[in-house]
């Protein structure tokens, strides 16, 4: 636990579960899968899924508005499902609605939510409501998986193929001009969780993660989890989604701190064995999947990116505290970014 | 759905609810159950019960410290999945945590959350943190239940029997104490999911719901609902928990109002048939569970009930709209709880 520790994140999570007892039920454990994987009846050959997700700070800070919020606390769920194979039953919603929150505003929240629930061809199972200071929307999702399919974050290995379901970067694009920049830039963020895809992958993938926390915070918690490295392949800023891109350009921001905020574009980040990629790529097009090579596995546990014309191994746990190390002041945070930027480009 | 929109709750969860579209995999309807029973293969013979419930109202208001705040979220997550029946796989816990929170306190919490998951033999399967304005605690417990027992909170008929798992009235003599006389009464409020007693339940009752928001409201949704009423015997404050009946009788309220304040106890109640209740009660007896008679349902839909030397049919829209129609104002529901005890006696 000592490199999961390294985080400030993993730390408290640990020290929080420390005061709890694991299921004999659940099949893996703290951090290791993006859904909670659990064993129901030993004669079945199903898995139940199940993860639960709280949309508040994202509220508070005015990065999501009503429709956001609703949309968000459907697909973060259901992206968290995805990066473990499972096929949806539904979603639980409990709402916490400031006094103030008049019928239309509701009206709008409900709106986000069904109409994500729609894209995703699932439903609301039931929920809570509660008055409070601020709105929070909490949601649970429900799923089903192959026994025989268990796909988790641990499982990678040096030589494997890392991909992703799709272009990087929205996520972090979006809450800079959200919060930062403020230009109203139409990035139009409104991340579908990747389920068909994360089905394919669950044949293949040696170990998956969503991208809900961002590219750099998704590979150091493989790297930390499988006790082994990545390289990034050299074109990676192709990667990258075109608006975000041109956005990035426009504001002046390093492209590589698209990858480095913690604000995720929700695609899964997958390994897939040498070997077993021709016939991977083949199954992903059949159902219209195009995944993205990202680069590979390697066997030292560092994150190394080729950047300003030389390859860099990147601080990843210095990236990754620094939110909480400014105490979530954003300027702060983008002022250290950039001085973070400057020693990448001197060093 | 009108007579269920009288009450102020279920109409603004029927407007939500219009919103939203229901799964065809979903038995239960809204309202219809305390958890949600949904099929998920349909060659199999069991069913997934989910429910979720967030402790948020309570802790603001000071009813719930921190150790109680983690005891409630399992316990009244787990009371919802044995009014239904349901074996508890776990339960998922996301919590908001405010910035001055230290670690003491929430070691004390997860303390709370930790001793409920072992007095009910489950477990925290995982969970979310964020960072917010107050503490909120949601949890999610998940289940599973026979295909050919479905109990919900529709089916009961004229005639049967109503029973409760346990005494009444240690919610609302608790939340008096807390909220409103202050006089720090030992009245050791934990209540128990009775999941156990759930599970005879279902093999024999015909509709079924948790008290969490007390005994007459309990009553008032199984009326609407049901389209039937409900007799209380004659000697109904003998049923009512030993230390709950002291303290009301000490600070001078009429027992009847902790059966009317909607802080629950968490027992179940339930309707059973007449020709059945013998094999019930034998079944009950055998695993050390003793049910309480509480009266019987009729075909009018009316809640009568023995009080000041008469038989008395309640009000009880109005007693459940009141702690939204004063606002939330403590002093002017407790007033107004005092009004109608008044008009009772006049009448």
């Amino acid at each position: 636990m000592q490199q999961l520790n390294q985080i400030l994140e993993n730390r408290f999570i640990n020290n929080l579960t420390s005061l709890l007892e694991h299921s004999p039920l659940q099949i893996n454990s703290t951090h290791q899968s993006d859904a909670e994987i659990i064993r129901f009846n030993g004669n079945n050959d199903q898995l139940i899924n199940i993860t639960t997700d709280s949309i508040c700070e994202e509220i508070k800070a005015g990065l999501y508005d009503d429709f956001l919020a609703g949309w968000m606390v459907v697909s973060a769920n259901l992206s968290d499902l995805a990066a473990v194979g499972s096929n949806p039953l539904g979603i639980l919603i409990s709402v916490i609605f400031p006094e103030n929150m008049n019928y239309k505003r509701i009206g709008t929240l409900y709106n986000g939510i069904n109409s994500a629930c729609k894209r995703h061809s699932t439903y609301v199972l039931g929920g809570d409501i509660n008055k409070g200071d601020n709105l929070i929307v909490t949601g649970t999702a429900l799923g089903v998986n192959n026994y025989n399919k268990i796909l988790t974050r641990v499982g990678c290995k040096p030589g494997n193929i890392l991909y992703s379901t799709g272009q990087l970067g929205k996520g972090n694009a979006f809450a800079l001009d959200k919060l930062f920049f403020r230009k109203g830039a139409a990035l139009n963020y409104k991340p579908v969780a990747r389920l068909k895809e994360g089905k394919v992958v669950s044949q293949f993938a040696t170990a998956c993660m969503d991208t809900s926390d961002g590219i750099f915070t998704t590979l150091d918690q493989l790297m930390r989890l499988n006790n082994i490295g990545f390289e990034i392949c050299n074109n990676w800023e192709l990667l990258i989604e075109k608006n975000s891109r041109e956005y990035a350009q426009k504001v002046g921001i390093p492209l590589w701190m698209l990858l480095a905020g913690q604000h995720g574009e929700f695609e899964l980040l997958f390994t897939i064995p040498e070997e077993r990629e021709k016939q991977f790529i083949n199954s992903a097009i059949q159902v219209g999947f195009f995944p993205l090579k990202l680069g590979r596995v390697i066997k030292t546990p560092i994150i190394n990116i080729s950047l300003y014309d030389k390859m860099i191994s990147l601080d990843t746990a210095r990236i990754r505290n620094l939110f909480d190390n400014c105490d979530g002041n954003l300027e702060k945070y983008f002022d250290e970014m950039l001085k973070i930027d400057s020693e990448l480009k001197q060093n």
